[in-house]
């Protein structure tokens, strides 16, 4: 059986409980307040990260994973509303921003009341570990910000170095998969915990780096995004940061392109010539050997676990993650 | 013992604790989150909510009602910080706000982890009903959203009822003193919590009253607000709503000033002039009786507590919410 078939098979009916439960949890009055909220919703996404709350929690058949993947989504989609008024974004997910579609107003207060709507779900929640979940949301929550913060301080800076960089994709990235494989395993009783924990987050970081690396090499239509939009924003991207790294070894022309980058002034047509510098630089196989690293030392995070068909969901989630095309 | 004092005596201590705990919830880096909230935590603030937690908890001497009246509060400083945003507000507690004086995307991101911070509080509480308590956090999180999403609608609208204004006054400040009370009640173990519910729910709706009232009868330097500053704004406050309802009993040059009002192009010097009309129609009589009527009603709420110290606190700080002059 192919991957992605025995992957949809492994994980059967988790994207549409988590959409049910979210509608579920969204009202329809005050209309300000949730009309864009369903508006948003139905926008869908891949629902990744509660799918990962489900697979880590099947050592338990029992357990009650909807209402923490489902505070994990809203989470999510909480940071995607906040960070997408923050970054002035015009679409996600090939639909209108929401600031852009209503107001700020909107957008922040809509965001807002999606947290309220994760801690109701987390409440609901049938769990012993409560304390400990709601620990590792709050955890998660405050990291998330804190990566968005360092993000937006990446935009002013010059010398952004491959530490800085790691730090905030742990922050921004891996701790969102780490919260939502770990808040699966609480829920499923507490079995296999830190394994999950470094799995997701290493698998996390790998995630970040690919999504850096698809701005590049990702199908433009498939991926809802303009191809080198990143370099077009100035963003201090994995490539970017290890292309700076080895500035004084480039021409004078290729460091007034990387400067040109660098202060937000590269436009479409420089795309290509970026691109190239990337590759002649041996940036972009690079990128493809840490994302691979980091999958490979994720998986070994569950070396532990024996073999069946709980490890093999897992497995299969980091490889459909490694391989994903959009 | 006059009862300021007393109401001190009953209370001591309880600022303090709980600004202690929220400076450990807040690290330094990254500075550019951190260092807006250290500036609006060091503006401080009455603290009401976790004195009523404190005092809601008093029932068991051993209650840990500091993480649950931090989290209150920590809620509420979101909402303010949110709320100024969008009404575009120059200043708060005497100093500049946090989006006017760092910037939009700052005072967003400060105020989101602010909620991360008070989950943590939640989740480091002692509690046996956390399942309880979080989903009464939730609610009262999302209703105060709801709440904020109706005083923007009434903005824009001309008809605001008496019964949509006490509905909005219900979500966006009743809830939040109910919060503080009943998860004060449940960090005792759960004694009196529907008595704490009805009484703080009542004090709550007395005290937004009364905040309305305070806008023209409060002494300007203590209260840090311009008098009239709602009549200016065109703010749909209970006495605007009540004159509003017998618009057709005033005269030609009354209608056209309440009509500047609600267009909000009310100034300065009409102020006066706004005020003479509610005391002459009494309004603001109604007012002070509708204040006294909630407090009555909450108080009764407590009436099968036995007297005793614990009964003596919440009623003070009913009377001290009544009488406060700032």
């Amino acid at each position: 059986m192919p991957i992605n078939e025995r992957f949809e098979q492994l994980t059967e009916g988790a994207v549409e409980a988590i959409e049910k439960r979210i509608l579920e949890l969204t009202p329809d009055e005050p209309a300000s307040l949730y009309e864009p909220l369903h508006y948003i919703h139905e926008a869908g996404g891949k629902r990744l990260r509660p799918v990962l709350t489900f697979l880590a929690s099947r050592s338990n058949p029992n357990a009650d994973w909807i209402s923490a993947g489902t505070a994990v989504e809203l989470l999510h989609t909480f940071t995607l509303i906040h960070d997408d008024i923050m970054d002035n974004a015009n679409t996600r997910r090939g639909k209108r921003t929401l600031h852009k579609k209503y107001d700020m107003n909107t957008a922040i207060l809509s965001g807002d009341v999606l947290i309220a709507h994760a801690n109701q779900a987390l409440a609901e929640g049938k769990y012993n570990d409560l304390h400990l979940m709601l620990s590792e949301f709050a955890k998660g929550f405050r990291l998330v910000c804190e990566g968005q913060a360092l993000d937006k301080e990446f935009e002013n800076s010059l010398t952004v170095t491959l530490a800085a960089y790691y730090h905030m994709i742990d922050l921004k990235s891996a701790k969102m998969l780490e919260l939502a494989g770990v808040l699966g395993a609480y829920a499923a009783g507490g079995m296999y915990v830190e394994e999950i924990r470094n799995f997701a987050h290493n698998i996390g970081k790998a995630f970040q780096i690919r999504d850096d690396l698809l701005d590049l090499t990702a199908d433009e239509a498939l991926f809802g995004k303009t191809k080198g939009g990143d370099i077009i924003e100035g963003k201090r991207t994995y490539m970017f940061i290890k292309m700076m790294d080895r500035f004084t070894e480039l021409s004078d022309a290729e460091q007034l392109l990387l400067r040109k980058v660098q202060g937000g002034n590269a436009r479409l047509n420089d795309v290509p010539k970026v691109e190239e510098l990337f590759e002649k630089h041996g940036i972009l196989d690079e990128a493809n050997k840490d994302i691979y690293y980091f999958t490979k030392k994720g998986q070994d995070s569950l070396s532990t676990i024996p073999e069946g068909t709980y490890k093999e969901g897992l497995m299969l989630f980091s490889d459909y993650l490694l391989g994903r095309e959009i």
